[in-house]
Order: structure tokens, then C-alpha cells, then sequence
């Protein structure tokens, strides 16, 4: 996690680079946005921007108010191999939505599902850092749509789960939850025929 | 899908009472929301209500604005018997979105992630005329949370498609995509061990 910068009296300022930035990141990109640009936009020296926010990555992220940091996360997830990948990640994406950061990825979906811009920066920061770091560590063919699969698998548990709160997802421990879920993901990650269909098989 | 029962000049009233009912479903549940008191809410006599709407379902389901009617679509998907409900369940929703009626999906969408009331009434909805029909076809146990698991990959692959709008799965074609979310769909379904651990397993 970046240090935040936050500073007694500095919340203005702070709040204010943050608009700039998403206005910038969403117009541009993050690859087009620039820290001089976000600068110029909310009326501050560059030097500001980087006082308090480090780097561009760590102010998108702020920006974003992503709940866990994807460079830290996933090559831990990874680490032990591809072998029980998937109950792993399940595990760590429904702890993460029952701790207490579950608040500001429900307030991330709210933003994404009522801001285009919003939806913009998401996908351009889950493609850059999550799936691009999943697909990096998959060893079978087509891994960007293998690793979106297993995306679209969390996020539809997530929305059930928490947002709209069906049973019995919504009460259900996260152990068993992840039983559930796990092997749908492993098989996205590493099962040969997920993707392609079988070869001899034209049922 | 039900008669709308809108006549020139009538909008506003059936307005009126689609508002009501939205807030006395939210308030009281399915079963606890009456006509009499939609109607008490609205300020007109319920035989107006049932003019224009002719059941308590068919009002709730205006309310909500759902883009199917379950009771005609799940029986069609049910019918040609267990094997393959996967696919078509997939191809059916993808199909779903990708037409005219995807704008209101995604409004529904939009109106559950923004308002616990709205939530409340999917969850009402989406429980008794999904879960359940699907449910009661299944042969195996847990038939309620083989459902939702199945509606959890549905949902997300919605949210990603549709709404961040990530690839590849945001462009790839519809058969493609059944293709790959399909068996998850079929294993949640009628995979014996998909919700209860392998017996003579403890790995």
C-alpha cells in the first residue's frame, strides 16, 4: 500500500488532485494521462502531485480507491503454482469483500456500474494489473479470456453475494463458498479444454 | 409478457402506481405487499390497479421491469431435459443482453447496485421465479444453491461484457461465449460433486 500523504488541513488539495486524476485517466487512459497534465488540471505544481501520491500507478490506484493492491496480491497468489490457484483466489476475493476493504469494493462497483468513466478507468486498471498479471503466469493458450473467465466468475459471486444478497451466497462460509467456486476457476486457468473445444470431439 | 394495459393519457397514473408498488414490495416483501394497499398508496381504487396490471405478479414484475417473463422462458430451457441446459441457459441470457431488452437489463442493473430497495425486490424476484424453477428441475441436492452458483457466473459475465465492458470477452461472439461459460453453468448443475466434497476424498 502507498503511504496516502495525507496531511493535517491538506485534504483539499489532496481531494483535488484526485477529481483531476480521474477526469484525466478516464478522458485519456492511463497510458495518455499525464502527471503534468493532472497537475495543470487541478492548479498545482507536478511536484504536488508527486508529494503526495509517489508515482502515476500509485495515484491511479488512489485515484480508483482499488481495495487491495494486484503488484503485491497476485504474485503471492501465484507462488505456489498453478496447482489450487483457483481455491486460492476464491478464498482471497470473498476475505477481501468480508473484511472490512468489502466497503470500498462495494463502493467501486456502485461507481463502475453508474459512471462510464468509471468503468473506463476499471477495466483499463483490472486488464493492466489483474488479468494481464494472471495471464502473464498461465501456461496454456488464450490466457487473457482464460483469466476474464475466472473474473467474471468473482465478480457475479461478489454481486449475488453482497450487492444483492441471495441465499444461501450470501450467508454461506467462505470456506464452503470457495469450494464452490475454486474448481470453476481452476478449470478456466489450466484446464486444456476450457477454451478450445475438444480436439476429435465434434459434439 | 403481460398486456402493459397503457392508454393515452393514462401514464400518469399507472406511473403512480408502479411507484407505489416499487416501495410497497420493497417495504413488505413479495408476499407481504397487497393490492389494496398499492392502491391505498397511490390514491386510487385497486380494480384501476388490477386494470392495468391484472395480477399482483404481473404488477411486480412491471415494477421491477424485469426483461423476460421466467414463467414463459425457464420451461422452454427445462424442456429438452438436463443434458445441455448449460449452453442453452448461457446462450439464452447472452442472447438476452445482446438484444433491445439488454438496455433494460442493464437499467436493472444499474437500479440494484444503486438502492437496497431495488435489491430487495431482485432478490424477491430473481429467489422465486428463477431460482426456484431451476431449482425444482434439478435431481440433485442442494438444488437452491446449485441455482444461484449457476446465476453467480451469469451475472458476472453480464457485469464484464456489458457493463466494465472488458475483452475479450466484451466482443466475442455469443456461441463462443455459451462455448465457455456453458459447462460451468452444466457442472453446477448436475456435477455431483460440484457442491458437496468428493466422499473418500479429504485431499
Amino acid at each position: 500500500m502507498p503511504r496516502t500523504g495525507r496531511r493535517p488541513g491538506a485534504g483539499g488539495t489532496r481531494e483535488k488532485i484526485l477529481a483531476a486524476a480521474r477526469s484525466q485517466f478516464a478522458g485519456h487512459g492511463y497510458e495518455g494521462a499525464t502527471i503534468r497534465g493532472i497537475a495543470a488540471s487541478a492548479r498545482v505544481d507536478p511536484k504536488l502531485v508527486l508529494h503526495y501520491f509517489e508515482t502515476k500507478d500509485g495515484l491511479f490506484r488512489m485515484a480508483l480507491d482499488f481495495p487491495f493492491d494486484p503488484a503485491q496480491a497476485i504474485p503471492g497468489l501465484l507462488e505456489p503454482g498453478l496447482a489450487g490457484l483457483g481455491i486460492r483466489l476464491a478464498r482471497f476475493f470473498i476475505d477481501l469483500w468480508d473484511s472490512p476493504a468489502g466497503a470500498r469494493a462495494h463502493a467501486l462497483v456502485r461507481s463502475v456500474v453508474a459512471s462510464e468513466n468509471a468503468a473506463a478507468l476499471m477495466r483499463d486498471f483490472v486488464s493492466r494489473e489483474i488479468l494481464t498479471r494472471l495471464a502473464q503466469a498461465l501456461e496454456l493458450d488464450h490466457p487473457q479470456t482464460r483469466a476474464s473467465l475466472a473474473a467474471s466468475q468473482l465478480v457475479g459471486l461478489a454481486m449475488l453475494r453482497y450487492v444483492v444478497k441471495v441465499e444461501p451466497l450470501a450467508s454461506a462460509r467462505a470456506d464452503r463458498l470457495a469450494r464452490w467456486i475454486g474448481p470453476t476457476l481452476q478449470r478456466y486457468f489450466t484446464d486444456a479444454d476450457a477454451i478450445t473445444p475438444r480436439v476429435g470431439s465434434r459434439s
